[in-house]
């Protein structure tokens, strides 16, 4: 299964690269917008506070989709399929400040007072990438 | 309805930004990939090719979603849901060669032979914005 992220794709997560995160509604219906994105080798992972919509969507169901697009070529691109293994708050503050120094190249993430920070373990399933 | 693309977020679409499209699977779990996006004042238009799985997606079920991010701001973008009012073949080669003006710079879409272009054209219905 640490297999399914193409090695050749793997420099993605390397780079300043979105993911753009598909999430599923109550009424069954998508949802995406762009997230910060890490890999472990094994689980890709995404970050995001508690309330929020892809917050709510991803404890309802977890099936997830994610389309990350190369900064350097739009043209080149890797899909993931997957769902979302695990949930929690465990580490997730320190995995965000790890996501603002790759981003934004600053040690602490400057959230909202009182954001609670989660993190999401997701299985990839299955891939799909052009160029 | 024609007033549901926030005012202030239309010059994403004069600019070479990427949608990423969410889709539906057989199975209801979400696809995500990237697209080259129209608006024409009242829908927002994607160009894809017949037998494709976003293609077979929106045939199966209309319920998409779209993230479309600033290409000289990635932490500013529009999220827009919605549904599929029509799928046609009709003006879709047009509309592919549009686009590759936009985006390429070309006067006509190196596509590949035998391709079958469709048009889809998306309601939105519900937007949020960042930035």
């Amino acid at each position: 299964m640490a297999g399914v992220i193409p090695e050749d794709y793997k420099d993605l997560f390397e780079k300043k690269a979105f993911a753009n995160l598909a999430t599923l509604n109550a009424d069954g219906t998508p949802q995406v917008t762009p997230v910060w994105v890490d890999y472990d080798g094994d689980y890709v992972l995404v970050n995001s506070a508690r309330g929020r919509r892809k917050d709510k969507n991803m404890e309802r169901n977890r099936a997830v989709a994610l389309s990350i697009q190369d900064p350097d070529n739009p043209y080149r691109y890797l899909e993931v399929r997957g769902h979302v293994d695990e949930i929690t708050e465990q580490n997730a503050a320190q995995h965000i400040d790890k996501m603002a120094k790759k981003y934004m190249g600053v040690d602490k993430y400057p959230g909202q007072p009182g954001e609670v920070r989660v993190l999401y373990k997701i299985k990839p399933e299955h891939t799909s990438h052009m160029g």
